[in-house]
């Protein structure tokens, strides 16, 4: 427990930071990250409107971002944007990427990811994803 | 006319190289880029199955990623997953980031987006676009 508090507040002090937002990491080999395998996740809650879920939530999306083979993470919300061809209704965006499919794969069965599914998934009405490869 | 065959030749080198697909390219002043806006397009085209439409289309999303405030890029077709969540019906992906919101409305205001707009929206269905802001 202790060991997950201060695991928060190294997250925390990231985002303090402004640079966990965004983060193009080295890749999960060792090398100069190339992302060529875009994995984007929109969510929209049940109760988006209460803060201590919007909280638990967004340290849920910062915990997944930790995922070593993730190689791009930007975690968002709607922009201010409203036009016939924007979606806004959703309250999350999860966008990562991934050098390869072996990275994705890595994603989708690693511990932290089955928690966050587990421990997260009632605190949803819709997710729908979006997975994509460069040309 | 020589000047766009040579653009189109240039973008085709790039992609041979397998480095402009997905490019995180300096900010547009100068600075090191910070990506805090997302916009993710997603087309359903009219005729996905003809070459000549999909290597049209390619080329305008390609000549569309070089507007100078892009700070990431990534053109892509659906991946091979395929689950409950995941919408893989649409034909190509367009994700683009900027460093911040101006950067957004350089792009929406940019003749080469304007063209694009022009020449290629009969060739699509459907189109449909996720703007978000990071935390």
């Amino acid at each position: 427990m202790e060991k997950r508090r201060s695991f928060f507040k190294k997250i925390a002090g990231f985002g303090a930071a402004g640079a966990f937002l965004t983060i193009f990491k080295g890749a999960y080999a060792g090398n100069k990250a190339k992302t060529t395998f875009i994995h984007h996740v929109y969510f929209w809650l049940k109760d988006p409107e209460n803060p201590a879920v919007r909280q638990k939530f967004e340290n849920g999306l910062r915990e997944m971002g930790t995922i070593e083979s993730i190689s791009l993470l930007h975690i968002g919300t709607p922009a201010d944007t409203d036009r016939e061809v924007i979606d806004n209704t959703y309250h999350y965006s999860f966008l990562i990427g991934f050098e390869d499919r072996k990275g994705h794969d890595l994603y989708q069965e690693h511990p932290i990811h089955d928690k966050f599914r587990n421990e997260y998934n009632d605190m949803w009405t819709k997710v729908l994803v979006y997975d994509s490869v460069d040309l």
